[in-house]
Order: structure tokens, then C-alpha cells, then sequence
């Protein structure tokens, strides 16, 4: 049987999630229902971007997403219902698809139009649920809507880089669960700027000369462990979805303090790299 | 199979919730648990009744819910079951269903008794999985307790009105995860009072003379995007429950704030509606 | 079908509990995947382990329980799996067992090397998953990794007792949902010193002579309600997982305060208990 997974602003405690999961059954007592998440910052469309693109292929292929985040609808703010490798997602056009359709184009793409006669304020629950289910039964997109040729685009997915390409300006899209920001800086991309170059990462007046790939990787084993002072240092790394991410060792936002709360960085931060002038050297990353 | 659900003030980071959910399965493997609210507030009877009531019609008929708020037994605290809307519920004779039965009166209400003998410091495991299982199975609530004619009332959950219908004085019943202030006003005992006068909302001092059915009505998209100032913007909706809600646009407690935290608005407050004292006109509610 | 419950620091924000459930039903479609709890503090071992001992045995023998709470692997953290009382945990070897093995010794401990070749910066997603569905489908430990005869031990997980077994000096390991504050003392413990004796429960500069079963025990029923005044009145009980706690009566941190809040009790603040010096009394507790 499908499954359906949840991706929401609706917090913990309302009674949103629960509706929409009591109507899923109501329809599709078997389809298995998963929350990928529920805290997304209200009205949030670049984090809910963020964490559907790094959650939504670890599901089997046919799985269908809905994604509830400013989803009243409106003349300008339309719902939209995309295959895009191999996994749908239902979601309003507002942006939240943009940075997963920046790498993977869609297969189709299509406008809702089953509910132009629902009066509703809560659509999640009346047409995204009817939307999933029928698509879990196997259903068409092109029975729920018309085909459209895109989708509406977001700001600060793509990170700047200068016409000498000695720098990347990125911006911080996200702050995770342990207060590590996360820019929209991505492995590959960082790689054909670099060319092996030596860099330095700036996050305020943070500066970085090495992107680790394990946050453990700054500790010396060698040092006695009750001599060493590496909880609460600073590193880079590209975290497990490939996005370069500013970090601090075993940090805790509400106790020792994190890479957000140490270094002042928030959503929308520049973090920028520069190059070495020098002429290309041998790989050095890694 | 049957689906239970939980509604309780566990919060989201102790055991009690995985420990319930494990209890469950361990005497019915196949049944299906949904989570509906973990984070009610502790002890918050109020809240947990709006969550119930909003939540559970969603679900298909039959269906178990059980709450887990202030559901210590003593001589004072009783537990019961009860079917409604042929729904069951589980829970503390607190008060936490006064607000449902205050709109449908259930068919059945039992006092649990099964339990006379389990000294229990954690009465959702031991006690209330034990009933809804017996209920999933088929079992009948006249075996686990006797019939009982009523249950405890709670307050705040009925407005009050003035004797020559010029006013109604309702209280803030719930907060939402969007900072949004719910009200114990709810739209058919709005109307029936209104009668289609002219009206003015107060929450403290600020007034409205609308009631919206969707959040963005109070944008003017005939305004190119870039110059609207909507966000921020207060307004007043009948919520998706149909409970008078005053509402910011797009708003955000943590970051540009919501009705909640711009208009100091907290649970218990106060809300009016003044009516006007001309004669009566033809509708004019939307 | 197997039951793999997840107990982590992912938070309810990030994706990373999402993905983890993706990749588990992406292996076996049919398992059962239950969350204990996302929200312990980050990296914070003591919780974790008194979450999981409290949680795990209401479950199914033969549960598989992940727990992912600092699972990165370098060379002083190395991956186990281990079954114990008929229940599979899969985790750190960095001391989140140690309180269960204090009481129920292992059958099986084996340090995971199916990885050895796997680069990750997601073990849970990467590898606990991987061994978690090997064991949900009837695999054996041994297959996966390398038997050991222990686990690494962590502190403050044991009661200090003075010579003359006057005194326990015990240490909070826990901060509830509602703000009580669990002690590592536990009943059995707690008796096998106490023999009988009367005794005082010091928390900062709190004294309790009682230790009760309930938290309402503390109200006196015969006074009528409207003039009662328990609610936030401190009392000692032995919670529902036998633990030496300080509770607050009807507590809330974020409101009325609560025995963290109102007494300034935190994580390994030290709670004492003395005994009386005279001989031996007829058992009084309780």
C-alpha cells in the first residue's frame, strides 16, 4: 500500500496533523502515514524546501507528500499536485518545490482544479487528503488538474558567485535541530568552483580553511580524552544531504551554545568562500 | 483493524507517549495509533477539549481516542468512557468533554471500574490502554464500569450574552501554533444572535467589523505584490472548527508576531461583540 | 511483523527522523515503526537512557529499539547491538545502555563492522536502519559485527551511600514534561538502605519526610475544593518507573512553575536523604 507523508507548519500541538491523518484513514484505512514534520517555522517556504528535499528520497519510489505550508488558496497562491523522480507531491505553488525542482526536473506538473467549488480554511485536510488518496489509488494527475509548464521560483537557492570566480556568496538557509546552520552551498557546485583551489569559509567573523565530513574529524585521538577542549569549537563540513554546513562540535543550542547562537548566524546570513588567486593546485580539499 | 488515538500533556521529548503506544501494540499488534496532540498544555482541560473536538470527527466512526490529561485517579478524579458521535472516548471525568457533549449528547457514559484493585501512578498504560483495547475488540462499555447519567462540566466553554442581545462576551479558549486567538464563540450561536445586524469585534483595543471565511481576503491583489502591506495585519475569521478566531496575516510568534503576542492576548481573555442596536437589516455577514 | 521504535536528538524539526523511517519502510514495507521520543537534549546520554529504560519493556519481546544520540563513529565511538531481557537495541557504544545493563545483564553485545567501508555523516540512516531491518527479518547479531563482553559505563547513574548507611546522595538524571525532577534513586535501593527507618528527602533547601504514590496524595478531600490550595505544593513520590522523584503538584514550568523552576533544580543537581540514626523501626514508609 502507498504512502503518504506529512510535511507541515501545523506545530505539535494543534489539532491540524491529526485531522489530516484521521481524514487519510477515513479514505485509505491501509495506506501507512508517515510525519517527516510538523515544526517548520510558520509560513516558512525555504526551510520546508530544505527538509522535503533531504527527506522525500529516502521514501520508496510512488510515495506521495504533502506539503502544507501556506497553503490557503488564492488567486496568486494556486495548488499544485508534480511527479518528479518518481515520488508526488502535493503542495501550493508558493516556492516550496523550487530548490528540489533546481536539480531533478519534474515529470509533470499539474494545477489543481478539483476543488473550485470547496469553501474551505483548512486545505490540507479538504483537498490535499482527497488529492493523496486518489493518487494512492492509483489515480492520474490528469484527472485533478490541468498541466502547467513550471512552477513558481524562489529566492536564495542559488549562492552568488563573482565573474572571476575567486567567491562564493551563499546565504544560510537553514538552522537545524543542534543550532548548525546550513547554507545553500552544495558539494558539487562548491567542487566546480574550486577547481582544487585553497579556500576560506566566512561566516561573520568566522574563518574556515578546511570543510571536514565528519564532525569528529577535529578531534585528536592521540590527546587523553579529559585533556581535550573540542566540544564547542567550530568546524565546516558537508553535512549528510551535501549542503555546506557551519557547525560546532557536540554543541546544544539551550546549553553550551551552538554555531547559531555562538557565531550570530540566522536564516538568510551571508556565509561567503574565497579562493586562492594562486594558479590551480592538486585537489587539497579532503 | 480499530484505530486509537492520543490526545495528552506528555509533551514530546518523555517516555510516557512511546511507552502507551508500545502497551497497545504488545495486546493488539494490528491496530492502527495516531497521534492527534502531545503537547496540551499540562493540565490544560481547555485545551485538550478544543483539540478532541476538532480532531476526532476527521477520523471513521468507531474509532478510540484517548486522553491522557490530569488523569490521576482519586476520589475527586473518576475515569470514564464514553461513546459520542459513535466515537469512543477515554479519559479523566474532568471536564476535558464538556465541550463536546455540550453539542452532542453522548449515548453512553460509563464509570470505569475494572481497575479498583491497580495502584498505578500512570493510569494511560495501566488503565485507559486496557479499556480501548476491550473496546477495539469488540468489547462493550457496560463491562468495564456502570452507566453514569452526566459528566463533570468545565467553564469558559459558553459566551455569555446580554439580556437585550446587544452584546455577546466570549473568552479565549485556545492559542494556535500560528499565535492565533480562538475564542468560545462559535459561528452558529454567533449568527443566531447577530440575526444579521452590523457588528464590532474587540479583543482589548483593537476592533474589527468583519469576519472573514480565509485569512487572505484581506488582501488586495489588485495591488502589485511588492507594494502590499498585508502581512502583520489583523483580522477576525470564523476558524476552519467555525470558532471566532482573531488572526495576523501571516504571522509568526517567534519572528514578526501574531495576534497573540501584538495584541497581548492569552488564554481566559476576553472578546466582545457589540451589535448594533438599529433595527434589524437584511444579512450582511459576508 | 517486527516492531523498530526510534528513540533520538533529532528534534521534531529536521528531516532526519523522516528520512530514517523512509529508509526502514523503503527495506521492510510491513514493519512497525514507533518513535519514542526525537526530542532528547542534544547528545545527552543520561537522558537518553532513562527515556529508553522507561519505554522499552512496555513494548513486544523482540523489538528492535534505535537509538540515535551521538552515533557518529570514529575510533573511541564504535556502533553495538545488543539484545538484552528479549528486546534488540541498536546505538553508540558511548554509555546510553548503561543504566538497563546496571540491572538486566546483556544476553549478546556486538560491536557493528558490516560499515567498515561505509562513509556517512548519517549513521542512523546509514547503518542502524541496515542492522535494525537484518534483525527484524530473523538475522542473528553475530552476523553483523564482533561479540564483546561489556559496554562503556557511564556516570551518575549510581546512588553514593555513606559508610554508615546513613546517607544516600543521589543526583537528578532527569527533567520531565511537567517539570518534576527524577532522582537516580530507585524504590528497591532506596528500601534495601532505608530498612524500615524514617528518613528526610533534602533537595536544595527542600525537606520532605514522605514519599508518596501518587501525586494527589497530598490533598486533603475532606476540605472543600474552593479551598484547598495544593496546586504547586512540593511533594517526594516514586514515579511510574520507580524512580525517587520531586514533583510539583499540578506543575506547569511555563506557567504556575514547577519543581525544576520553582526549587532550581537542574540536570546533576544532588538530592540527599538521611536517615534517622536510631535503631531499627517497624517498616514506615507507606
Amino acid at each position: 500500500m502507498a504512502i503518504i507523508t506529512l510535511t507541515t507548519d501545523f506545530g505539535e500541538k494543534d489539532h491540524f496533523a491529526g485531522a489530516t491523518k484521521g481524514a487519510i484513514y477515513s479514505e485509505l484505512p491501509d495506506v501507512k502515514i508517515v510525519d517527516i514534520s510538523h515544526s517548520v517555522s510558520p509560513f516558512n517556504i525555504l526551510e520546508a524546501g530544505y527538509i522535503i528535499q533531504n527527506a522525500y528520497n529516502s521514501f520508496p519510489k510512488g510515495t506521495i507528500h504533502i506539503i502544507g505550508i501556506d497553503s490557503e488558496i488564492n488567486e496568486e497562491n494556486k495548488h499544485i499536485a508534480l511527479k518528479l523522480d518518481d515520488h508526488y507531491f502535493i503542495c501550493a505553488n508558493n516556492g516550496i518545490m523550487s530548490m528540489i525542482c533546481s536539480e531533478i526536473a519534474p515529470e509533470k506538473i499539474v494545477e489543481i482544479n478539483i476543488h473550485d467549488k470547496i469553501q474551505t480554511s483548512f486545505p490540507v485536510l479538504d483537498v490535499f487528503v482527497k488529492v493523496a488518496c486518489h493518487i494512492a489509488r492509483g489515480g492520474t494527475l490528469e484527472v485533478i488538474g490541468k498541466t502547467i509548464p513550471g512552477i513558481k521560483p524562489t529566492k536564495h537557492i542559488t549562492p552568488f558567485v563573482n565573474d572571476d570566480k575567486t567567491q562564493i556568496i551563499g546565504s544560510v538557509i537553514y538552522v537545524d535541530n543542534y543550532g548548525n546552520v546550513v547554507t545553500n552551498i552544495k558539494r558539487p557546485f562548491f567542487e566546480s568552483i574550486q577547481k582544487g583551489r585553497s579556500f576560506e569559509v566566512s561566516a561573520r567573523n568566522n574563518k574556515f580553511k578546511k570543510i571536514h565530513n565528519r564532525y569528529s574529524d577535529i578531534v585528536n585521538f592521540e590527546i587523553p580524552e579529559e585533556k581535550r577542549h573540542d566540544e564547542g569549537r567550530g568546524l565546516v563540513v558537508f553535512n549528510s544531504g551535501g549542503f555546506l554546513e557551519i557547525a560546532v562540535y557536540k554543541s546544544n543550542s539551550a546549553t553550551v551554545g551552538s554555531a547559531s547562537t555562538l557565531m550570530g548566524l540566522g536564516l538568510m546570513d551571508a556565509i561567503s568562500v574565497s579562493f586562492s588567486t594562486e594558479s590551480m593546485l592538486p585537489k587539497s580539499l579532503e
